[in-house]
């Protein structure tokens, strides 16, 4: 059927091979990190009024680097904790972002029992009630499988869903890396990726290049087993967070790619919203500095994952 | 210091104290089993529109059952789908519930990255930026102790935190019910239990009556599993979800509570919102219809499960 919606793979991989890049720019709006030109019209203001600042900052960074980020990944609890108005922001952004072609995917990371699950699902992959319609979502597994398919059944119709798998935190460790089958040495992260394949299989034909729309979300700074879950969850995607402000670099990341540079994503959130902070301690004077700070970071960050990819010994999937 | 506030386990037994109950009442305002009366109001109306009908309704059951209910535990889902308008109603409903001398519990399961995490209890545990200012919230214990630090941190300040151990759910077991450790049987509830040990202890001197402010959440469908953990965690607080619509008796949660009657209190949701329901299918005619059936099915649960305490033979901790 030609009018059939393609799945989010495709979308990604077409995202990819167009803008050759495999950088995914996180939009974290840490108040305390704006430039020091706006905190005039954020400390002490109105959160109505913090939450229109905090929106052109981030559209301003949006359109700074569109030809670059194969995603947006907005962090919902920047605008959550602004109340009424961080959602109205959160929704301008979002609209305005998938109008221009660039897939968003919200980092959520919700999780509950299936009913309930549902109504989070409906919020952030559909526009029922107004609802943000994004591409893509976060979900924290820990309900286990029937809370996740509240989610999955989205990617019917084109939707995303990364599962948490391995976060990018030093405690990750306390439950992830736990051992629940002393003999296959299988992990609680492990169990994840096997949730995800499943689910991914049960509700869509899988894509082109064999990748499903049920990802996981492995960090940048477990190399190790970010290799060891390339080889075994060939089929799965990985997004990748870490890389940039949390200490991770290009070679971190590459052994969550496949041989044909394919299966990951990488994600830097306050290293490109704030670059200028790198450049002069919040000098930045204007609009036109921290778009410009933004762009040559997201730019930089590309051009250092494409390079070690190739050094690696694997292929670009451009 | 008698102007230190006083932590989140001593007021919860001061409400059941005063109360001589254990229920918590669920507000989860699913649109599809609002009142007929309501449904014009509703059923393709705007989400503004929506938001305020069910502001309306929630406080309401609120006035209807607030001397008997021990907590508030509003669902954020239900909110958050309605957009920025649901985020004003639920402000408004904590804000007017507070404001009557309740206790409320955000469920919210948040999880993230400490750094974000911190925006989630911001807004959810103090009133920075128009924060809600909650009594308390469930988090998602995924990300390990550093994720949860920044909640449990507000503990100092009277707030309490239930990490989520067992949930009430059946696929709960996907995860949760790993053996961890061969020799000891330690499965990942266990774990969670044991991080809440450490999170409370660690914040707060233990409470009178040996309670600490960061309990866990341990389903009323899984009695074996709560004896067990009732056993090894005697310093713990329980929120037993599960009772009424998901399916629970009150045999099902006596195991939850120790000797003394302490350690547990029982939530319901749909059972209590929406008892008009089982009172001729949605047939209630006015507010006072539903009102009337939440109030006498919140003391129906009361009765239920101080009689269950009594016949188990612990005592009733009032």
């Amino acid at each position: 059927m030609s009018s059939r919606k393609s799945g989010f793979s495709d979308r990604l991989i077409e995202a990819i091979a167009q803008k050759r890049s495999y950088v995914v720019v996180g939009l974290d709006p840490h108040l305390e990190l704006m430039p020091d030109v706006l905190q005039p019209e954020i400390q002490g203001r109105e959160r109505e009024k913090i939450a229109e600042v905090v929106a052109d900052f981030c559209l301003a960074i949006v359109a700074g680097v569109r030809d670059i980020a194969v995603c947006l990944k907005p962090q919902v609890a920047f605008f959550e904790r602004l109340g009424p108005q961080g959602l109205v922001s959160l929704e301008r952004i979002v609209k305005e972002a998938r109008g221009q072609g660039l897939l968003v995917l919200m980092d959520a990371k919700r999780g509950d029992i299936g009913s309930t699950a549902q109504a989070y699902a409906e919020y952030f992959l559909s526009d029922t009630l107004g609802g943000l319609d994004a591409d893509a979502v976060t979900v924290n597994p820990y309900f286990g499988r029937d809370g996740l398919r509240a989610f999955v059944r989205y990617c019917q119709g084109g939707k995303g869903v990364f599962l948490l798998a391995k976060t990018s935190n030093q405690s990750s460790a306390d439950l992830q890396d736990q051992v629940v089958d002393a003999k296959s040495g299988k992990r609680v992260y492990g169990l994840v990726a096997d949730m995800a394949r499943e689910l991914g299989r049960g509700v869509q034909a899988q894509a082109a290049h064999g990748f499903g729309s049920v990802g996981i979300v492995v960090g940048a700074s477990h190399r190790d087993q970010a290799e060891e879950l390339r080889a075994e969850y060939g089929d799965l995607w990985f997004l990748v967070p870490g890389y940039g402000a949390q200490g991770g670099g290009a070679e971190d990341v590459v052994g969550s790619f496949d041989s044909e540079g394919l299966g990951a994503v990488v994600n830097a959130s306050r290293s490109i919203m704030f670059a200028f902070r790198g450049e002069g301690k919040g000098q930045a004077r204007n609009q036109a500095d921290w778009v410009a700070a933004a762009r040559k970071e997201a730019e930089r960050m590309r051009a250092d994952i494409n390079a070690a990819l190739i050094a690696s010994g694997r292929r670009l999937a451009f």
